[in-house]
């Protein structure tokens, strides 16, 4: 289909009946991904042949780059047209990705009515339920009847009609009415009527996250945005949500690898972004591992080597297993709050099941290791006893770590992602250590 | 809200007219909520109080162990209430959830058509499009008018509608006509004169990340699911989907951190599933340790460590480095890849990005480890120069494996997750010794 379009297009730009005829058969995701392989030049030609209302909506989908481009292209008159055509949450998405000489270009071809809303939004502060709501949606007054209702939203240009909103004459939102119950009901009913149950809504300052559990929890379609007094401004979309949803996973994913989170594609961010994003967390990490180096070799832990060389030999296997054992407890938390599974409430819960874990698994690698040990090696027995237990203790305390860090790191209102792990590849080396050449010192009584 | 209901009902649960009135105003997630903490008879009081089409819908949002224990405490009439009343796609996810004597008398009590449909939805392949899809759904014949679609929609029991299928007498799938469309149109215009644009749509048993993917793409409220001829047999709404993409997402954060995945919420996980979940990948990783110790302990390297023990301090340290810049590669590329934005055909783009990163990042560790060990210790420059260039090359390979072992594991057909991140852990230590000795012997002539 695309691969059509587009040979049709290259073959001869002429035949412009027969492209626009390919053109409106097309999903606008479509035609916006076509564009990506086009010459500047192709692109506005077809961008030309497109009806008013499907250009703007197709412009919405194409890559910023490209945004920028045509903009730079457009007379200020289809500029004018673009802006008043986008939705409104696409329009601020837009302005936020263009430099300042293409923002000032747009706003001035944009009606003042449209110039304030985006003004408005583009205020709100960044992840916030404001930034991320549209505000096109179908608000009914309470006094409507359901015939009126109908004739509303005949005329509206609205993003979604399946959830209608009540609200009263000052703007504050009553309720919600799917179109379903507006459809059975009887012509000369008045809408607020029709509402049943208590509506739920997100405040404009709350965070897109608290939003996205709303989604999460009620399988809204959309959810409508209040103001401080309650007046409805806006409404958020699911299609919205399951970017946002995946973006806080990619936040997550990023953070845990000790990588500073960007918005920008993999492919479409250059090596330095990248190598900036990278650097810290190993640099922060390598001096970590300087420290541990230092701990191992102080005087006393020294002494215990040159005492007992054997140890020596397990300590890149302990601290690797306490990495490990670490990062699932963390990996688990950390998604499991994520998913609003966990809260602080249920610290105490979480800690009692991850110690019983490490009991389990620490005595199953401890066991492991003491027979492996003893059949394939010489090795003094106490000092097999000290790496058994080395491993049982580790896995308690790593974790303990692993699991307590991420709730503790939410209430303090840092990243939970964050907070548990890159600290946690930071601190468990040097505990592993002090906890290994203790019980050394302890078990083999020197 | 909650709480008040609650408090209602424990005070004294003889006022069933306020409780009934209280419990009409609740999101019905809600009232599934206030189950939670409720002793079973109360729930049973309660739940007789719900008109029959609100019962079965609060059913489906109890939580698997609640439900069975209510199942078994109705009459078989009631049973049969809910079954009847239950979308699709919840009966489907409830039964797969019930052990056998209880889906038997499930299955017992519904009609013969919907005990069909359901076998024929239990039948799909697990994580397929058919699997997750629901049957409830508005089609319309091509040949309808305006008027008769409204008349049909007013009568069906759908999901939603806000989108509406056009279809041939023989159900072939023909196209999707938005509410909005059918409201503007006249009222005897034919409803198939109303589609305009291709019909985008996922067969049955196509895996459901395919069907995430168009989601993502194209925004979809809902997408029509067909059979192999093209015949419409259900629908997948959004709202399972986002449920969907935050399970893959949660899979690949279990998988990266060598956890076998569960679909269950963690704090439902017994201790015993969460110990046999994590030890596979730890006893794998502590062997791998023991390989890397061999390597570190055989002859030759023993004999250049003899010659230059100061070598053997540096050595967590560059594991160390290797294993976070490896994982840094690994975890953008694994998710950028869950997200589709890398391909196949992007391996070479995305290697030769990440070995640019690499050296970066590399060079920089490199030249901190040098400034610092040449003024703080008096370290041989030649040792010096060999921890230096391990860093390096370390780099080079650990990001090479990291980006490359996802990109060809997938295309091998293995979860990229798995494939890369803990065998990543598993060999990114042997090959640091590998390099670290090699250089060694090379740059200080042993």
């Amino acid at each position: 289909m695309k691969e059509a379009v587009f040979a049709l297009i290259c073959e001869n730009p002429i035949r412009i009946a027969k492209v626009q005829e390919a053109l409106a058969a097309m999903n606008i995701v479509d035609v916006g991904d076509i564009f990506e392989d086009m010459s500047m030049e192709h692109i506005l030609q077809i961008f030309r042949l497109l009806p008013k209302d499907v250009a703007a909506n197709v412009f919405a989908h194409i890559v910023p780059e490209k945004q920028q481009v045509l903009v730079e292209a457009l007379t200020d008159k289809e500029v004018g047209h673009i802006i008043e055509g986008l939705f409104m949450d696409d329009a601020v998405d837009f302005i936020e990705e263009m430099p300042a000489n293409v923002v000032n270009r747009v706003l001035r071809n944009a009606t003042p009515e449209r110039r304030n809303v985006i003004n408005r939004l583009l205020n709100y502060p960044e992840d916030s339920v404001g930034s991320i709501m549209t505000t096109e949606y179908m608000a009914l007054r309470e006094d409507y009847t359901v015939m009126e209702a109908f004739a509303r939203m005949r005329e509206e240009r609205v993003r979604g009609i399946h959830t209608c909103y009540i609200v009263r004459r000052d703007k504050i939102l009553l309720g919600a009415v799917s179109l379903k119950s507006l459809l059975l009901a009887k012509e000369h009913v008045r809408v607020g009527d029709l509402v049943r149950t208590q509506v739920i809504s997100a405040q404009t300052h709350d965070d897109q996250e608290e939003a996205a559990g709303l989604f999460r929890k009620y399988d809204f379609l959309s959810l409508p945005v209040v103001d401080k007094e309650n007046r409805l401004v806006g409404i958020i979309t699911v299609d919205d949500m399951v970017e946002i949803v995946e973006e806080e996973a990619t936040e997550d994913f990023e953070l845990m690898a000790g990588i500073i989170p960007s918005e920008e594609p993999y492919l479409r961010t250059g090596v330095f972004k990248h190598s900036r994003g990278r650097i810290g967390w190993l640099m922060v990490l390598m001096l970590a591992a300087i420290l541990t180096e230092m701990i191992l070799g102080d005087y006393e832990n020294n002494s215990v080597l040159l005492l007992f060389p054997v140890l020596g030999w397990f300590i890149p296997l302990l601290m690797g297993a306490g990495g490990n054992a670490g990062s699932q407890a963390a990996t688990l938390v950390i998604r499991s709050m994520a998913l609003d599974e966990i809260r602080f409430k249920d610290i105490f819960k979480v800690w009692w099941l991850e110690i019983r874990i490490a009991l389990i698994c620490g005595l199953i690698l401890g066991t492991i290791m003491t027979i492996g040990i003893t059949l394939f090696t010489a090795t003094d027995f106490m000092v097999t006893l000290t790496v058994a237990s080395t491993l049982v203790l580790v896995s308690l305390l790593a974790k303990s770590l692993g699991s307590l860090l991420p709730i503790l790191g939410k209430r303090a209102g840092i990243d939970p992602a964050v907070f548990a792990t890159p600290m946690l590849t930071t601190l468990k080396d040097a505990i592993t250590i002090l906890v290994y050449f203790s019980l050394a010192r302890l078990i083999l009584g020197v």
